[in-house]
């Protein structure tokens, strides 16, 4: 199945291990031999996983024989993120209304204080003097 | 495979027709059937891709018999931009990085017309009065 490229993307994405090695190619490029090294992977199961990362554009590689050092993409991110954009208003529209909601609480609140603080007040000034 | 949260977001995001289906819900809760209109679908294909979207819990479906409403769950994408930001600062050093180099192209040529203007203007008192 040919994928589109957003989609080749997110499928690339959904794999901790694949993750892992992004994580690890934010610190800076390296080859197929150190990344193996922390994950015990053979290296061809470390190879598979930086094609998938290739082909999706989120790494690139270099072309020398013997160290192909494997390299991080950040603007194939950069796309997922402009996807995310459009629906970032969604979960900040509704961070907004919950803190709206709890501003209104708090109003409540302090306005039945105030009420109660006078009332006591009133009281007090009603109750007549001990002695 | 059973795969972690993230990895089933990636890979429930990993659709073209999944990701149509999310845009739709960001406008507002709706059932299968109106969902399978414009996509020119089948009820059962547009309720396995639901199904797929609800376990990754990107979106969540109403319990009422006849209309079963799907609603998106932006806190689900939220998960995913958190899980971007730590790469968001790589592409905004290379834009920075970037817009550094920029700056020093132009001051470098300002500089150059500083100076041909200044030697210009040099020359031309040098210049001995024609007349």
């Amino acid at each position: 199945m040919s994928l589109d490229p957003l989609s080749t993307k997110f499928a690339a994405l959904a794999d901790p291990t694949r993750r892992a090695i992004l994580a690890r190619l934010a610190l800076g490029e390296t080859n197929v031999s150190e990344l193996a090294a922390p994950f015990a992977m053979s290296l061809p199961a470390v190879s598979k996983h930086l094609k998938v990362l290739e082909s999706a554009g989120l790494i690139r590689r270099g072309r020398e024989a013997q160290w192909r050092p494997a390299r991080i993409e950040p603007e194939a991110l950069k796309e997922v993120d402009g996807w995310l954009e459009q629906y970032r208003r969604l979960w900040e529209d509704r961070f907004d209304r919950l803190d709206a909601y709890l501003k209104t609480l708090q109003a409540g609140e302090k306005a039945k204080e105030k009420t109660k603080s006078r009332k006591a007040h009133a009281s007090a000034k009603r109750r007549p003097a001990k002695r």
